[in-house]
């Protein structure tokens, strides 16, 4: 995994971000070439430079030197864009098919430079149209069972996980994560943000001690068990998709933790996303927690059995209860997730976007008691089936 | 923790140490000097450097490139060295009673320059003499309560603890553990040394499904979970004694890992002493267990409830929730370790001292009834008392 560093940071501009991709040589001489910053300017900037004549492009993704979250901004480590590219890589090594190819990086620039994804659409934008993208699931069940099981001690040299493991400590991306997801959104804290309306059912999940029994050994987990290299943001505004392809993108949370965590984001915002629709147009979110599970069992049992590098892998009974405890993990990681979308500090368009609002705090509503029962009862869980379930039980 | 690095590594001599010791400034000039090499030699140098006049002394520890056990050699990395200073500079800035004093350390050189401990004794040595150091479990408690809360994610700052924990990634070091431990004894592996006589119980362990599949579960724990920065290897070989003072020594295993480790390490070897002796000779080492652990768990409650960084802290159950499973694991990890030091390759001089062999061969039939329990029974284990059972147990 290369990084160079030839430079002094600075914010590029579209005319720089032309230059750099043209010294790149990643288009010819003289092609008439036309660049334009589509980033949101939160976090990062985003260069979209396309070929005028081929109409082929790329993105220069920059982060800047701070967050802005809701109008609120900190500072932020650049160290984030190594992270990004070289988990990028790293999954590449695994699945190429399910992450933008990287072309350079820079990292005194804090850049990467990659594929153009703008054939694809943003999943969650995609499902709040209402549409379904068949094999979503099955693109990213095999996403992470790949990626989880080729960075665990089962499908890679235990030393080398341990180096490996090393170069993608996270400090910063991670703090952002145990404090908005895993703890400010169960107690009164100011980051908190929700409707007025809601204030008894949140304040009803501040004093729930059972609820924060539990929330805190979900976040223990998140910071102590570095069992795989993950995405660490695997929401649905993390994948670009189309009928036929899926890309993960934005992995700047990578880190190493516990097996169950991308899979928990990823099942809390397609439930998110069901939230916001009528019963009838739901089914396609709970097929889709369905098959990611399915496939990724499937996927990770398989190269478990004919790829482990571990002299237990061979022991009866080890796989199932690692797949049983990474399962179990997802459903309690889904149910904080789901909470934190809902009045935490960054929120989901699918709920947000619920335009009147009885309808909105309904569905709100219901977010918190489904997301309050997949933390606790998560052990109680059987199998995906049980989402259906739960979500029915907390409808009312 | 500064590590100065200022030559290339070549072994040093007797006078090549003295010279160190002076140049350093540890001596007056001038005072006559005597220094002995007092290492095993299989994995590291140790000069006894010590002032004829005043009769103070100094430790110069020098790791080499490659570890002997039992006539076998392979090379190993030097910067354990560096691991083990900056670990015993950790532990020094919570316990410093507990650790030898570091002057210096070099790491090119792979010294250490430390504290003279020749007034104590290795417990091992006076366990199987018979002593009792009342207060070695008090001081171990205290110890690993200390060094345990305040490198963990309750006693830290949580951005900090991930860097800490960065700096003491341990591959080549923990792979001896995660073989020789937690693997090896476990299935029919050349490294393994045990008493022809043994061989049919020995098998029987290799053949058995229930044992690997928990032992396999302990291996994963050590492998994944950086929970607290550990010694590593506190065995009664690692700790200096007296009646009145301990000091833990050696720390080159150190690195972040899961609670119970050290005190599964500690209690094995206590319970190891214990096998070697007669019935009635035996209540001291069961009494060490008990207070080891009732100093570490109030030690560490206190802690908790006094100095906790985490939010969660102050949630109701946590604490014994935490504590619980440190419990089980040391159980779970106590009995690996009894396994591994019967029938591995480094065997304990308790055990292997027992002068006639039907006696020794008693003693380690019932050492690997008691491993292979502790290891499949720790989730029943509800306090030290139940070493007591189990050792009773498991007697025929």
């Amino acid at each position: 995994m290369t990084t160079v560093q030839t430079s002094v940071y600075e914010p590029l501009t579209e005319p720089k971000a032309v230059a750099l991709a043209v010294r790149l040589g990643l288009f010819r001489d003289g092609t008439p070439l036309a660049c334009r910053e589509i980033g949101d300017g939160n976090l990062n900037l985003v260069f979209h430079i396309v070929d005028q004549e081929t109409k082929q492009g790329v993105i220069i993704k920059q982060a800047l030197p701070y967050a802005k979250v809701v109008g609120e901004s900190w500072p932020l480590t650049l160290k984030r864009a190594v992270i990004e590219s070289n988990a990028l890589r790293t999954f590449a090594s695994y699945v190429p098919q399910y992450v933008p190819k990287v072309y350079y990086s820079d990292e005194s620039l804090a850049i990467t430079v990659m594929e153009d994804l703008s054939r694809l659409q943003i999943a969650r934008k995609g499902l709040i149209e209402g549409k379904t993208y068949p094999l979503l699931s099955q693109h990213i069940g095999e996403f992470v069972a790949k990626t989880a099981f080729y960075t665990s001690d089962f499908g890679m040299n235990q030393q080398e996980k341990k180096k490996l493991a090393q170069s993608f400590v996270n400090p910063e991306l991670c703090k952002i994560t145990e404090d908005l997801v895993f703890t400010d959104p169960f107690f009164d804290h100011e980051t908190n943000n929700f409707e007025d309306e809601l204030r008894p059912d949140v304040e009803a999940l501040w004093r729930d001690d059972r609820l924060h029994l539990e929330a805190a050994k979900l976040k223990r987990k998140f910071l102590t068990e570095a069992d795989v290299l993950l995405h660490g943001d695997l929401h649905t505004g993390s994948i670009f998709v189309s009928a036929d392809e899926t890309k993960v993108i934005d992995p700047e949370f990578a880190f190493y933790g516990p097996i169950g965590f991308d899979l928990g984001q990823f099942f809390a915002n397609l439930l998110l996303n069901a939230l916001s629709r009528s019963e009838l147009e739901r089914q396609p979110l709970f097929d889709h927690i369905d098959r990611t599970w399915d496939v990724f069992a499937s996927v990770f049992s398989n190269l478990w059995r004919t790829e482990s590098v571990e002299t237990y892998a061979a022991t009866p009974g080890l796989l199932e209860d690692v797949l049983r405890h990474a399962f179990i993990d997802a459903v309690g990681f889904a149910g904080c997730e789901v909470i934190r979308r809902t009045i935490g500090l960054a929120h989901v368009a699918d709920l947000d976007g619920i335009e009147h609002k009885d309808e909105r705090l309904v569905a709100k509503r219901h977010a918190l008691r489904l997301g309050r029962r997949l933390i606790i009862e998560r052990r109680v869980f059987t199998g995906t089936e049980d989402f259906r379930r739960l979500f029915a039980e907390t409808e009312q």
